[in-house]
């Protein structure tokens, strides 16, 4: 899966010498842009690029309503974009947001999707008056991809989870659970206590990841039988609950495949994924973006 | 740090034929003795060590009220006991326990401790009078660390998360917060949305791990700010709630230590450790058991 990336967004503060370097150092032909919301990140960029004798493209990030990073004003989000357009060495490109604050079923985001059209609105209208108006407006999320295009003003997306999806995508309506392209391989290593199996699949494998928007409880369900969930882990223990009379009842060995609530936490905790069609492994992933 | 360890404990079912490969292709001059509460893992144990020419020692694993994995019935550890001193390939060495259910504060563990020692006395009075009385008992805890003594027929004790320490451990009276021998050192990003600031280590790099037994919110505290919690993340933000008027107020570019819940899962989430010394490197341990 050898790929070459001409433009690249790094979706995070630039903050730090570090990540500054990383940025200059990506090759020439390369169209970098970064999304900040400080004027201290704005200008070590615009110093660092200016020193290294190449322009970065800038994203102004916004809040709206995720509370997490982004200007949430926008009399701060329109002087920010007037500093990136004057500063060297930077681009004004656009603004960027990421709404997770949008985590209902997705029969349920009409008027979070209402408020979040009329936000950005007013929020592009105030830069246009300033002459400040973004060439790019990028947003999305996995929980409202199927819904991108009733979010008029934005012009790129990008949901992440969607790639694999997840036991939360699932329960959200935003995937079908047979949707969903990645599971932890696990072997039951115990049945020693009534009423329940442990895998050797714990929170250093699935992640103790919540079921955001969602009722229903647990870290993870199996991909054969939906209803016996991870109902509680340890480390590198994971513990299904079995159901009542009658169901399934695995033995030490038995090996199972679970999907867990939260995809992109638990690729992270692996550094190779093996592809698989038809129970053949046809492709060996590395996780390079790993720590 | 090349250390030759000559006694092994493999605390974790040796379930699957990847893992029985593993422990019989260990030095022929390690002593190895590994946990199980199975028959199955037993009989694979002993016709893998069998083949091999080898002789695996084997701890008979009781659930003395975690119930995660161990026997819990007196009958059944006796079986397995007898079973694992019949086998070939295994010499049966003893049992082992792990009281992880035993997280009061360590003012309050008294009468948790003295049924942890009565249940104790009970299972090995039974493997005693079937000529099973175990070699070694091995069990610990850092929670129970300090009162290990009083678990009298303990011969060995295993405690992990006392090497380092952690805001559980602190809290719990285990250890005192300036015990705490692991940091996470990260960068203040973000400071846009008021009354916060965000922190590039989220649960990526501190673990969602719970404060479990003690009251108290968020998933680390500042090393210099034990008020000033991580109380809420993202994968990769940590969001810190600032005190009020008067108070620490960070800019973007800041560095702090966080202090994480939980040390074992942070670990785990990093391939590289400083080890620090009155503010300089002294040395780099690679973390050799991460997958």
């Amino acid at each position: 899966m050898a790929t070459v990336a001409n433009d690249i967004l790094i979706a995070y503060p630039p903050v730090g010498d570090h990540r500054l370097r990383r940025i200059v150092a990506l090759p020439e032909h390369v169209r970098v842009t970064v999304g900040l919301d400080s004027s201290e990140a704005l200008d070590a960029l615009s110093g660092a690029a200016s020193r290294a004798g190449r322009t970065i493209g800038v994203y102004v990030e916004m809040d709206v309503g995720m509370h997490r990073v982004g200007l949430p004003d926008v009399d701060d989000i329109v002087e920010l974009a007037r500093r990136a357009s004057d500063a060297p060495g930077v681009h004004y490109r656009g603004v960027m947001f990421y709404p997770g604050h949008i985590r209902e079923h997705v029969s349920q985001q009409t008027p979070a999707l209402a408020r979040l059209r009329a936000d950005l609105r007013e929020r592009i209208d105030a830069l246009a008056a300033a002459r400040l108006a973004p060439q790019v407006v990028s947003g999305g999320s996995t929980p409202t991809a199927f819904a991108s295009h009733s979010v008029d003003s934005m012009t790129e997306m990008r949901p992440g989870t969607y790639i694999f999806s997840d036991r939360t995508t699932a329960e959200i309506g935003a995937a079908r659970m047979e949707d969903c392209a990645f599971t932890v391989l696990a072997t039951v290593v115990s049945t020693a206590v009534p009423g329940q199996a442990v895998v050797d699949a714990g929170s250093k494998a699935l992640g103790r990841e919540p079921l955001r928007g969602a009722a229903g409880e647990g870290f993870g369900v199996l991909l054969t039988a939906h209803d016996v969930t991870v109902h509680a882990m340890s480390e590198e223990h994971g513990l299904l609950r079995l159901p009542g009379n009658g169901g399934w009842r695995p033995r030490v060995g038995d090996t199972v495949r679970i999907i867990p609530n939260h995809v992109c936490y638990s690729v992270n905790l692996h550094p190779v994924l093996w592809a698989v069609s038809d129970s053949t492994i046809v492709d060996r992933w590395e996780v390079a973006g790993r720590p």
